[in-house]
Order: C-alpha cells, then structure tokens, then sequence
C-alpha cells in the first residue's frame, strides 16, 4: 500500500517510463489492473471558448486531503498503490493538469476508485480553476 | 472517432510515449480524459499459484469483434478513440498482457466505457486462456 501526491508548477510532463514501472508488488503478480486517468485542458469551459485554465491550490492542505482520500479509497476497497499528479499555474488547452494511476488485484476496484477519487478530488480538496477566455 | 486493435504474441512492451502521444484531437482541446487500463497477469487462478496464463486468440474472428465493440462504445458513448493491444501465447506472472487507451470529452464516459469494454472482451471475444500450474 503507498500513495505519492505531487502537486507541480505548469503542464504534467508526459507520463515517464519510470513512474510508469511496475512495482515489487506488480512483479510478483499481487497486481491484475493497472489503470491511469489524465485530465486534459478542453478548449471550452460553460460552452464558451478558453485559452487555458488557471489552476490555485491551498498548500500544503491540498496535499494533506488528496493523502487522506487516498488512505481511504487504499483501505476500503483494498487497492495496492494510487498516485497523483496535479498542475497549479496556467494549463494551456490540450494540456494535461492532472494524473493519477492507480493499482489493484482486481479491475472493477481500480475503476470505482478513479471515478470516486475525481468527485472527492472536485468537491474537498482547496484546488480552484478560473478560465482564461480566449 | 478512431479505433486500433493489435493482436500481438508475447506481453506487451511497456507503455510507450509514442503510442501513448497526444493526437490532434487532444491538441485542439476536444479531449477532456484520457483512460489507459492494463491488465497485468495475477499470481493466482481461482486460488491456485501459476506461472503463467497462455491467450489464444481465434482471428481474425477476435480483431473483427473488438472493433465492433469499440465502434458501439463511440457512437454510443460519444468516445473521441480506442486503442486496444492484446496479447496471445505464454504470459508470465506480473507481465502485460491487455491495454485499453479510451480518449473522450468527459471523465464518466471513458471510464464506463473501460468497464463495459473488459465485460465484452470477456464474453464476446474468441481469446481464452489457460492457467499455467507452478
């Protein structure tokens, strides 16, 4: 069981290799699912066209509550790992902001818990966006 | 809306960046969520230790029938692409052995269309496997 919370100035970088490497725990075959969400920057917020978004996090209590929804998303459905990445700064669209990768013996687990993570992600953790109009 | 099936022998190679690279749909700001989901094999089968889990795939019956589940999945999910890679032949404990990529304007749509992809794959698709006993 781990979690890593990185929250980083700009764009994510494309995803890497070596976060992507599979673990202790994928290799000796305790992992049957990988999954990895992006959320990319769309080109309109409201239905009006955006050049970016500009991305605020209250530090370092965004990182605490992103841990906390990990430790518990960890505990109740029994996953093996789940990271995240989150941008603060302007995001130009088609950009990613936000990552998060999650590991598990079983599918149906990694999936709930990427769908609940984003809720909790949008509704309890001090990161605001503002859309720079196009 | 694109779809690509690839049937190869042996795990998959690790992600790739390449494969893995923003299209031009993400760059102009129609892609809101990006979905990769890999299967890695398990250590275990119904409670028994293997070593190893041997696919065969019936083609061109297999690549035929996941793309007709992909293209249901876009026009009924409104989905931006699918990519799938699969493996077939002998894949050990902790190796890759299935990859979904789903690209689409919001979160929810990609990851039920993961969820319904896997049960059809399961259920619809000529690839079986077989339990390689430790």
């Amino acid at each position: 069981m781990s979690v890593e919370v990185h929250i980083t100035d700009g764009p994510l970088a494309p995803l890497d290799a070596s976060i992507h490497m599979a673990g202790e725990e994928e290799r000796v075959g305790a992992v049957g699912a990988v999954l990895i969400f992006e959320g990319i920057v769309r080109r309109d917020e409201e239905g009006e066209p955006i050049e970016a978004l500009d991305y605020t996090a209250y530090e370092p209590m965004a990182q605490n509550q992103i841990r906390a929804i990990c430790d518990e998303l960890i505990a109740g459905l029994g996953l093996t790992s789940i990271a995240v990445e989150h941008s603060r700064g302007r995001i130009p669209v088609g950009a990613c902001s936000f990552r998060l990768t999650i590991r598990s013996a079983h599918r149906k687990e990694a999936l709930r818990a990427a769908d609940e993570f984003i809720d909790r992600l949008k509704q309890d953790v001090p990161i605001w966006k503002e859309p720079v109009w196009a």
